[in-house]
């Protein structure tokens, strides 16, 4: 196996313009970055870096009382985006408001280096004593993985020399020596950061240390048992019931279903993936492929959602995939988004790239609205109207997860390998890139999901043989290429076209990908989806929303021979494209009174319109829905 | 308007003979009050009559530690339906064993005629002082109806003074007195067990007591509030937010919503109605003719269940009706028959006993399996195939609640009014009765559910003119009718064929009610049946189970132009018409791994079978389904 095929060019290399995403990402580097420093603020979470015991300022009874557990986490997070910002889009005055939050972590650490103010300010004598229940190691990786940021944002090593005394308290107090806890986190997410770490500084303990936690998890007997009995519980009594909660029910290499809470498996399969690439262990990778496999194939929501269930915040059984109690936490989608990204960067498949693409534009962005400051944790595909998103949560997990993870966008779209180059996603703008020792500018100008066509031009110091790879989305069914002007034929390979060539100065790429309305159908095991559609054209899924519509959604059938079509909106949520047709609805007015009778209801024509699913919830509060009943044709 | 049209026959001249009903009462009589009786001894119900404060038998958790405020009422309905039982299959060892338990009742009785037996053995300061939680009222209401049954089974005033020393009692505590409680019960139930207690004593007081608590009900300000702050509570901090929970919310004159538990609903609803009846009043009258277009037209399930949620096991919004979350409470479906019951026999209106009979024959039989032992609290309309019928229940309200009634199923097939013999239900059998002075034997050949054909034959002393009111179903819309084998026209008016003559002994009428196999639709906006139908024949709604089908019954789709055939089973299900038919489902085989995809997936043909819905699990467990997917022709 390869090592890893790609890896991103540095973040400040990429720009945007305009176009769709230039407008979110400024959005969300203005009104969200800011917005989410003033909530941390209001609740109180960098107040308690001063690790002096309070009252919790959120209302008790909320959320139970153990909400600042996590803020660490979400200060890290916070970091990390600004960090991210700061990359892209130098400010003084972030900078510094960076620097002075980077001051009160670096006052928080202890002298050996322990770094939690949950912990140090509520319960000293319990750190390291339940990885399965609390957050500490997973703040400790959010803490790194903002240091990482930071230290590559501003080259400034005020947060990571803090983050690497805590690593190296963790190295002593984590391993297989005999004084050694022969343990894991419960929540993921410090693997795939010391992988982050490792790359960062080259130091391998860190890989090492991310290995260990990966390849421990799961080994019998089970050290979220012995941890128990040491805290004087009963393992047996465990909430959750068996650890398949956090992907600790066997060895991670056995593994080949996706169980448990859903971001603290993304989180999990991300390292894994990433470790493998950097280890080179084809037998780590098995282990990805099998899971991803058994998501994509029976665990995933046509909006790029994942884990159904509110109750383990998690997966539950295949193609259970209810509509309107989706979980489809947001977390879990930028999770996904960031396994693709390893599992894509490691094998260069394309099918990886594709969804990564629909999490992105579905899921994670439905996650934020279009004001930049409402967020939703759970991600339903139907609403009867009282689904919406609020201005902060008391577990807060998710406005910073898709604020660090659009920041970061610039190192989703290219891939940089032996000799190639590869566009894994389309967007306006474009990158100051090195390859082949050489200086390389690609401009990407497109209308991109709007519309397939992209034209790329490069700039080079001079002419350079590379392989430019362009990804073909798995939904197009037919593209065209032409170079300088000139159609060209091409193939399709791991859904890339791959144009090996000696480049020029100038050279210009058009790819055209055809981008039609597509009524997508579930599996029929899918219970919930069953005899209906879901509108689905380029990357973006769409939705109903009631205030577009005369009748209530359930009511709506769209016959198999309705014409659909797209439409741009420049007025309509920001510019978007809506598709629009003519459906039927069951006629209220001409069935009556009676609650049951035997003759159907009548049908009316009624016009349709369905908005990218991402931007609803962002009018009037009403209905929504994804899966649109369908009918073989328009007679009924 | 009229006082009552009917009244029923004593219980004791109407019998059932082989049939649907013969087989099933049978059960009743033998297994289910012989089981039933074991349950409340095994679980310590009929022990805890001894009143002596001791742990309860039923583990803690399982039900929250409350189960035996109850208890009394579990009791008193199993002696209700054993003296249904006594009346119509006099048996010296059940006799007995009544007696014992009527002992043991009398024994707990205090001085001052108060008979609770929970409050006295655990909290004797506590008595009446929380009615809106608590159920001592209801509990004496289910002892007066078991006093009343026993006492007009066996002419042994035994019980039926217990009872009355205990109205005694209540009637000092409860009224508009100024030393009174100006209150009512919780739970209703005490309303239509008094008005039992007139009739069967023919004392004034006891409809004055229940005129006082149907009309002092919901005034304001509200007795719950004065009663809760009277116990050191803030009433504003009371779990169901507002008193609609218990229908307390208005005055019951001003309602027109049904709302709230729906036992409770229905058991004062039909208070109220036996009290319009009893005291020509028809504003009340019209209160419960408004309640009753509310829920057949907005809140009633296609199986006579009702009550959609377990959080208030009671109503929601109109046209909700989710089906797999279904609570639809068995004693909901008996409390409808039993509203049903009075507003027939107060207004002489068939479409009353369509209900009762819908109400009947589907989610009250459903509450017990075919072998009489094992019980449905909540009646789903759709299952996965994890809701199955267990053999008893923390709050066992339902199994004595349908023993009681099936027990007392003669006093629902005729009624007798001013010169006229109604017969409301049609059911294999003979009931010898008392019209205008002349006894009259009344039998019944007929096969159904199973079949529209009803033989009726006549005796009579000496000729006699009065009205035969034979019931037309409102699901029929087609019947013949013969008079001593002559084809005879008639017109059907509220519900009923009324032959007005001379009948002579030996007189004979044919009636031949047509009984296609129906596909009902729900209204539109029951947002949960859409775009599917439901299979009713006769009476009976059907369901399909897995164990019938070779694909999930969510892929299942009916045409509507696929034709369906009734078959008889002799020995399936002790003996069921099926309906069966060809269908269409989604062929996995074909689909391939994909979870979505653009094309359609294929259907393929597939036999159809499905059962009567009151007989589903009792065969290996699976799912079910009562709304079929259905499309408008056999090509899809």
């Amino acid at each position: 196996m390869p090592r890893r095929r790609y890896s991103p060019p540095p973040l400040s290399t990429v720009s945007f313009e305009d176009g769709f995403w230039g407008a979110r990402l400024k959005v969300n580097r203005t009104r969200g970055l800011e917005f989410q420093l003033a909530q941390l603020e209001r609740v109180g979470a960098l107040e308690a870096l001063d690790q002096k015991p309070r009252p919790l300022k959120i209302p008790k009874g909320q959320w139970g009382g153990t909400t600042q557990m996590f803020w660490d986490s979400d200060v890290a997070k916070w970091l990390e985006a600004a960090s991210y910002v700061l990359a892209t889009h130098p400010d003084p005055a972030l900078e510094a408001q960076v620097d002075q939050v980077i001051e009160a972590l670096a006052k928080a650490q202890q002298e050996d280096g322990y770094l939690n103010t949950y912990f140090t300010a509520h319960a000293p004598d319990q750190r390291f004593t339940n990885e399965r229940d609390w957050h500490e190691l997973y703040c400790a990786g959010h803490l790194i993985e903002a240091a990482v940021a930071h230290y590559q944002a501003t080259g400034k090593p005020s947060l990571l020399g803090v983050v690497e005394r805590y690593v190296a308290l963790l190295a002593r107090v984590y391993g297989p020596g005999p004084n050694q806890k022969h343990g894991y986190p419960g929540h993921e997410e410090i693997e795939l950061a010391l992988l982050k770490l490792y790359r960062a500084t080259n130091k391998r303990e860190y890989l090492e240390l991310a290995s260990y936690f990966v390849d421990e998890r799961g080994k019998q007997p089970y050290f979220f048992d012995s941890e128990a009995r040491a805290r004087g519980e009963d393992p047996s009594r465990y909430h959750f019931t068996n650890y398949e909660y956090s992907q600790a029910h066997l060895p991670v290499r056995q593994q080949d279903k996706v169980v448990g809470h859903a971001v603290r498996a993304m989180y999990l399969y991300s390292a894994m993936a990433d470790l493998a690439g950097e280890t080179h262990d084809p037998e780590l990778l098995a282990a990805c492929e099998r899971l991803w496999q058994d998501l994509v194939s029976k665990r995933l929501y046509v909006t790029g959602g994942l884990g159904p269930s509110a109750d383990n915040e998690g997966f539950t059984s295949d193609y259970d995939l209810p509509n309107e109690t989706a979980y489809a936490e947001t977390c879990a989608s930028v999770g996904l988004v960031l396994w693709a990204k390893q599992m894509l960067e490691v094998t260069g498949e394309g099918h990886y790239a594709d969804e990564l693409e629909n999490a992105l534009y579905n899921n994670v962005l439905a996650g934020v609205a279009l004001s930049g400051d409402r967020y939703f944790y759970d991600n339903v595909l139907q609403s009867r109207g009282n689904h919406h998103r609020w201005t902060w949560h008391p577990c807060p997990c998710c406005p910073p997860n898709v604020l660090r993870l659009l920041a970061s966008l610039g190192s989703y779209v290219y891939g940089l390998g032996q000799g190639e180059l590869a566009v894994h996603l389309y967007a306006q703008g474009e990158a100051r890139l090195k390859l082949a020792g050489q200086s390389l500018t690609l401009r990407q100008q497109t209308q991109y999901p709007w519309d397939g066509v992209i034209q790329l031009s490069l700039e080079l110091e001079q002419p350079t043989f590379f392989t430019l790879r362009l990804r073909v989305p798995g939904w197009c069914e037919s593209a065209k290429l032409a170079l300088n002007g000139r159609e060209v034929g091409f193939v399709v390979r791991q859904g890339y076209i791959s144009l090996e060539r000696q480049w020029h100065s100038g050279d210009e790429v058009r790819l055209e990908l055809a981008m039609p309305i597509e009524r997508l159908h579930a599996h029929p095991a899918v219970r919930a989806d069953v005899g209906q559609v879901a509108l689905r054209r380029g990357p973006l899924v769409y939705c109903l929303e009631s205030t577009d519509h005369q009748a209530a959604l359930h009511q709506i059938v769209l016959p198999d021979d309705a014409r659909l079509e797209a439409r741009l909106e420049p007025e309509l949520l920001g510019g978007v494209l809506v598709i629009q047709g003519s459906a039927l609805a069951e006629d209220l007015q001409s069935w009556g009174d009676r609650l049951y009778r035997s003759a159907a209801p009548e049908q009316q024509p009624i016009p349709l319109r369905a908005i990218p699913y991402s931007t609803w919830d962002n009018r009037e509060p009403g209905e929504m829905r994804v899966w649109i009943r369908s009918v073989a044709n328009s007679r009924g």
